[in-house]
């Protein structure tokens, strides 16, 4: 096998009280596709849970949206955005606009990020390497969306 | 930023013994390839569990099958067995064909929708949005297949 | 509906203390990109967690890599990686390459396959089906990476 694996030294362990804390984010972005920046939001909400040590679930409550983990960098957001565009791109003719609906592809571009993610909490922060960063990508927005952040673990 | 953000006031925090439930859920679909609507089933296993909040962790044990989140609407369903199908085509040229398996595509498929998904779970129901429904996706059916479903959290 | 779901009869269920355990594993593969299977490392930590019910969360802490789940077949494997490359290509005109970089591809087969996954753990051990393992996708490799792995559950 071509790599190298070793564990690192810094393995913690953790036991206490159990807690779970729930808080929903509210969004309402001014263009129909967007993708926003929240990895500040979701770090107010894992302090303000009190849990040290655990996991923080992240998920849009809506079916046209998703959560993803990647780079604070213009240019590639932007070609992230092509690139959905590309592989699941907006069409007239999906069966599901036979409903009246228009969103065929933001329901695929929901599918493609996958619609949740979970993010690793030690030491009351979130556990995340240098350029991890969480995005909320909205794809048929212009109206009130909800994502709810779930923080479960020991205080 | 073109969006608004908000913090709902819906917080909640529950602090008590935790629980981990689990039960297995068997599919034997009649077709290769099926969308099967698993929303009851898996809220009723969040029942049966008696955690009041915490997450719901849903997976296949295979891999040629996932779980997605979307909506319960024919029209879309069959938009993204398209989709699905264009991304990801069965080819009769794949590598993984030399073992003598035909499913080179089905495990793709799985790949693309992601194998498992977590729900948050809510004064002890799934706390999904109002059109959030959860899926079987079969990709390589006619045969019995096992989903894990796990809840853990507080009572 | 063209299916049969009946509920297998061994559920289970543990109310215990509450523990969560990580470990950071290194990577630094030969290859650029490079599939690496790591089911036995993700087993031994979960051996070492003492945890005995709950989940395994699994995640490299880069935006260029990925956690997956499926078969440990080398045609399948070549299989994968053929279709990351048609489905998310390298190619010189990202707009991420303005800031100097040349890996817009890895970020988007990150995206693909979803960064990161998480895992039942049932009896002290992953309760994987027969053939699913997991694997490390490395897509901007020949660098020291990491991997957080947290158990999260009762003892």
């Amino acid at each position: 096998m071509g790599h190298k694996l070793r564990l690192a030294k810094s393995g913690s362990c953790l036991e206490a009280e159990m807690k779970s804390y729930t808080e929903y984010l509210v969004f309402e972005t001014k263009k129909r596709r967007e993708m926003v920046h929240i990895t500040d939001e979701v770090e107010q909400v894992v302090r303000r849970s009190g849990v040290k040590d655990g996991l923080c679930f992240v998920s849009p409550m809506h079916i046209t949206a998703a959560i993803y983990v990647n780079d604070l960098e213009s240019g590639l957001i932007e070609d992230i955005g092509e690139w959905l565009e590309k592989l699941a791109p907006a069409r007239p003719d999906y069966k599901h606009h036979r409903t009246g609906e228009s969103n065929g592809d933001a329901h695929l571009k929901s599918l493609l990020l996958h619609h949740e993610t979970t993010l690793p909490v030690t030491n009351g922060r979130l556990d995340l390497g240098t350029w991890q960063r969480v995005f909320y990508a909205e794809f048929d927005g212009q109206r009130r969306k909800r994502v709810i952040v779930k923080v479960l673990g020991v205080e």
